[in-house]
């Protein structure tokens, strides 16, 4: 296995896989991992991540699965190309690869009507919103410069099948037009989590999923509290990092 | 003090305050005691109230703020006058009015941009879902048969002078057409809490408030969480009902 300069190999602590990160370019955080957990995928489905960066959602979700197969997207080529060396370095490159593509033109690159489920954790900043970071590729993870909201759902929804399902990581402040979108698109609102860093505080992100043509008929599901007040990790939150 | 045939008193348990009720009709819910406690009435300040019913939402806030003028919108003339009958029986007549009229065209009977707060909680259910109760006024209270949420929002934010706050009790379910309701009529979402009736339950209701042309900035708030697993009373409960 070939690690280019400044790259490294890191844990996954899921039956012993393993990702390449480069600590100078955008590594993978909580929301990552709280949505391939929150995403579902049954036996022989095919699954879409959107703006895959590390390819982390995929591989954590073949990591607890080991089943269906995977295709993200990535606009930068270098990072498409790493995250193609983590399926391969896990064994997974069967079911798992990377297409170096625009997002925007996803089901174009990919195909309409052709995946049973989508995950996407998009940049939260609007752009125009907020200090850019000056890391190129961290900026472009973290603000919409490059794909915005609208563009995500719609890509989501063209790419889902019939009755397939939208799974997304995003910002509480961003629900109202998450909520729009996804009923401009078809894609039904099912389930919304709440996840707070502690006892007593906003919610800092949410979990929403959606149906593709589904009926309108949205739970919001019971918190997820991600640190007790003692900033160590909740059962529940130590129980999807270990799932 | 004159109760009709088949009327009662209740008490509020807070600051001495009763309401008269028609235990054959539609009674007081939870909902309502949590609208009133989510609203926030500054000194001097105007509020409405749509679809009052009993009157419970002005005569709970004005029991806890003694600040704040009311006046309840409310179809049902019989509703209406036992309410103004339950404000007088709390020497609160000069704060708290009730005017028998359509809900429709409460912006304008009450005028228009002339409330600084609105509190609503409209019936759940749309016309046309679930089997309506016999009882006449029961089913008006829970289905949207003589007003729509869409005739809420649109007359909320009519009556609201501008940077005027909104507040509304309604179910999860019916969570995106609230939001996108809200920001057609340019009530931006502030604030969202979540209600669950105990620990590990789905959300049963959703307090949202919001903000005539304000920013659209949502905050999802920590969940109230009604009862423990015993079904006792949570602390935060009981203080909610004391308050």
């Amino acid at each position: 296995m070939t690690l280019r300069e400044g790259e490294r190999i890191d844990e996954l602590n899921r039956r012993g896989y393993r990702i390449i990160q480069n600590p100078n370019g955008f590594c993978f955080g909580v929301d990552a991992v709280l949505l391939a957990w929150f995403a579902e995928v049954r036996e022989g489905e095919q699954v879409a991540d959107l703006g895959s960066g590390t390819g982390i959602v995929p591989l954590l979700m073949d990591a607890r699965n080991g089943c269906g197969t995977y295709v993200g997207v990535e606009l930068q080529e270098d990072m498409a190309e790493m995250a193609g060396r983590s399926a391969a370095l896990n064994g997974a490159e069967s079911r798992i690869r990377f297409v170096s593509g625009d997002l925007c033109e996803a089901s174009a690159l990919l195909g309409r009507a052709s995946f049973d489920a989508v995950t996407a954790n998009p940049p939260y900043i609007k752009a125009g919103d907020g200090i850019l970071n000056p890391d190129d590729g961290r900026a472009i993870a973290r603000h919409e410069l490059l794909c915005s909201l609208t563009d995500v759902l719609r890509e989501g929804a063209a790419l889902l099948r019939e009755g397939g399902r939208f799974y997304m990581i995003h910002r509480p402040e961003r629900l109202p037009e998450i909520l729009e979108g996804m009923r401009a698109y078809r894609l039904a609102p099912s389930r919304l989590l709440p996840v707070c860093p502690k006892p007593g505080k906003d919610a800092a992100m949410v979990l929403i999923s959606g149906t593709k043509g589904g009926h309108d008929r949205l739970r919001i599901l019971p918190q997820l509290t991600l640190r007790a007040e003692d900033g160590e990790l909740t059962a529940e939150a130590r129980a999807i990092y270990e799932d």
